[in-house]
């Protein structure tokens, strides 16, 4: 194809010449065939590429090129056929301007689907660029777990402004809702479900569903509530489907159902499912009256999230800012470079109170990064299983001192393997079985420390409440830095001097 | 109640007196009243504690007590109440001696769907103490994809004893399933799935799953094939439910629904189930036919699996090793401080290189670690967000470019910060003006360096097709350290000397 502008822009006669009306419709119709080959093209190429997912890279390229060429008309074309998903990737992959011409490009086509789906920091964006008005028209339309979400994150006064623009059905609904802690199960259920009382048939239940218009789109379980509203089963559809019509609800339901507090934290609501492989689950007031239903599919993200907060912070990272600017990057992870630069300090201090010692055998400075360095990584990998484990219920109070004691155990097997290995590599390099006999016995006690301490510290910080994720890793290493240097250059002291 | 055996064991008269049988019954009925007493108190304390976990700390110690007093009979009791998983929660929590009591005492009380919940290691242990012949009988009553799981963990000879043993029909379906690769989208599906041609009616269909005996427990979607067993619609069940019975299940079957090739790894398995929020998927053989069918529930599984699992290898720890001994789990880890002890080594050979230096400033052997620390730390940021953007594809060859260059700001950005920190630093300690211009430069350089390279050797990695999360922690400690180490001390060398 070719890189200019494809509809023709100019103002009749602009350059002079006379041109017919008849000609520029045809030019603009033959440019109009052209773009249409090549979104044929654009997908059938896709399609070959990556079968499986929308947004290839073609269909990026081409929709970077249409908005670089101002080809509004295009954008639409190019995005209809994308699911939302694929089309909140795409507006996260593109930098502020192209996003904003690409909202304008889209107007109206906009699929309110899309905003479910974006990462938090493009949305916020997003959200501005549509403005109070369309956001206000999307609420309805959402399902309610994705509203709630939405509207969670605006501040107080718009929250305000918009609840007071929507209809009265709508805006006690989400109002509900918001009163629910954030990541809480009553935030991710959906109110949308099915719920019939027990005194009910398969077949006044096939009739009801048959006939109902207002029922939420998919739906896998049918639940049973008594007459104050509290869910007493829990019914497949493949179980009704295969019951026979005047069967009682109360007669196929499941009654061995797990409730869940609309209060429970998402972490553990997503622990729940894991634990028992379950589909849907009922979530209850503290009256235990039936307010929604949350479902496998919403799990997953928070399965997802949820151990992506946990390699986040182990990494020192508040959370994934792959779409935040440098600026906001740098200053977001600039708290943890300082508190790794207080315990760096510390170290050094250690180091700096055997200075004289430094002085007289210059062996040991450059020694002195093994037994530290080798003692922080011991303690991350108990460090790593033990937060993990925390985090899956794994690890409790109850196997506590089994854990600790066998990490110790896997500290001490280490310490005296990397003692004969470091020991070796001294001797020969400096020749001076002191210093060998000095680091092997620094590196046994570091490892075992590092071991001991690499237990201890996430079950500290997991009795006092505080995610272990978060603040382990920075104690741990100042710990086996501290203990590194200081069993090193004090042993060398000791001995050497 | 009493810590003694609760059932008398003691041959009759074996103390001498003579003891008469009606005593005897009378007190092993005492003896049972109270044992049910206690079981019910467990049940019920356990219930107020913690209502919606079934392995609570009561029901592990009363069973952990039971298993002590080698009170065989009440085992089976106490275990019959929990669900598969908080049994295999149970067992995993035991030790191997406790383990073999508890599975001497439950004998045919042992429910074969406790398997698929127990953790591998576990697991292979488990396997052993019941035996092939238990493992061959119960193959045939499990789910096809737990099934292949079990076997595919065994070696090969007891493989072909088990599967020669078992009926032609589960043997052709497990030796099936085993040719597909492992973590595979073939090893994931089930097989049990409901299947209709496209020429029936939603009243066939209905009347089909009334009166078919032989189907999945529980199942969401229905797929529809062509004659060629090719699928080429979805149907939910809640369609199925609200359409009239003479509607053709091909005008109302969703007909955009993704296939999933059987060879695809479990993680992209994952990934798609998660872009398009997926309840179930299709799976397919290399000509288009259906072989079975991916729940998103399987999926849960996969993407905890697939996080741990950037999570240990980041942590420098193969997989999670909770579950086994100490020797194992020191083994296990040692390679990976082999490597690390390699590059602490080179790290340490740069600092010999500058002895010299050194030995006339030993200030610098004590700020010297500081910038190889904050070298490594903010590396490691930038490194931990790579990992995981690489893993959720939101990072590509296409914004790669972008992504490195926003990296290496960030790291001028706080590099510049930190210099100006350290700086002061060191002139409040040492009180050199020199020595602070040294390691403020330095500081700067290494943060660069760590922004650089914490992008460029995760991506250099997935280019190779090698797990970022695996090798690069290693890779960027190094370059920092030694780094760090260099251009601290060179320039010292350059500007003191």
């Amino acid at each position: 194809m070719s890189a200019d502008d494809p509809i023709d822009r100019r103002p009749p006669n602009a350059d002079g010449t006379d041109r017919k009306p008849k000609e520029r419709r045809k030019k603009l119709k033959a440019k109009i065939r052209e773009l249409e080959a090549e979104i044929a093209e654009t997908r059938g190429k896709a399609a070959e590429e990556e079968p499986l997912y929308g947004l290839t890279p073609r269909v990026e390229a081409a929709v970077v090129r249409a908005l670089a060429q101002e080809r509004a008309a295009v954008i639409p074309r190019l995005l209809r056929p994308l699911h939302p998903a694929d089309q909140a990737d795409l507006i996260e992959r593109l930098d502020a301007g192209q996003r904003s011409s690409l909202f304008a490009a889209l107007g109206a086509a906009f699929n309110p689907e899309i905003l479910s789906y974006l990462d938090e920091t493009v949305r916020e964006e997003v959200v501005d660029l549509l403005g109070e008005e369309q956001i206000t028209s999307f609420l309805p339309e959402m399902d309610s777990d994705d509203a709630i979400e939405l509207i969670g994150e605006l501040d107080e006064e718009e929250q305000a402004r918009i609840l007071k623009a929507l209809p009265a059905k709508d805006r006690v609904m989400l109002e509900e809702g918001l009163t629910f802690p954030e990541d809480s199960a009553g935030r991710l259920m959906q109110r949308e479900m099915v719920v019939v009382p027990t005194h009910w048939t398969v077949g006044q239940t096939i009739d009801f569903l048959r006939t109902f218009n207002d029922l939420p789109d998919d739906f896998y379980d049918i639940f049973v509530v008594d007459p104050a509203h509290r869910p007493v089963g829990e019914l497949a559809l493949s179980r009704l489907l295969r019951s026979k019509r005047p069967m009682r609800v109360s007669d196929i339901m499941h009654r061995d159902f797990r409730k869940i507090p609309a209060a429970m934290d998402q972490e553990e609501v997503a622990l729940l499912f894991r634990q028992y492989g379950l589909v849907a689950a009922p979530v209850v007031s503290e009256d235990d009256r039936l307010l929604g239903v949350i479902t496998v599919d919403d799990v997953v993200d928070v399965i997802h999230e949820e151990a992506e907060e946990d390699i986040m912070r182990l990494g020192g990272v508040g959370e994934i800012d792959l779409y935040g600017s440098s600026w906001d990057t740098a200053k977001a992870r600039f708290p943890w470079l300082v508190v790794n630069l207080a315990t760096a300090i510390a170290a050094s201090m250690v180091i700096g109170a055997f200075d004289a010692t430094i002085e007289k055998v210059v062996a040991l400075a450059v020694l002195m990064p093994l037994v530290a360095s080798m003692g922080g990584n011991a303690g991350t990998q108990t460090l790593t299983v033990a937060v993990r484990a925390l985090a899956t219920r794994d690890l409790t109070a109850r196997n506590a001192a089994k854990f600790v004691a066998k990490e110790t155990l896997v500290g001490s097997l280490n310490g005296l393997a990397f003692a004969a290995l470091v020991a070796a590599t001294s001797m020969v390099w400096f020749g001076d079985l002191h210093i060998a006999w000095i680091i092997a016995l620094a590196m046994v006690i570091n490892l075992v420390v590092a071991g001991l301490v690499g237990t201890l510290i996430p079950l500290g910080l997991d009795r006092f409440n505080i995610d272990p994720a978060v603040a382990s890793g920075v104690f741990l290493t100042t710990v086996t830095d501290v203990v590194g240097f200081f069993t090193f250059l004090g042993l060398a002291t000791l001995i050497l001097l």
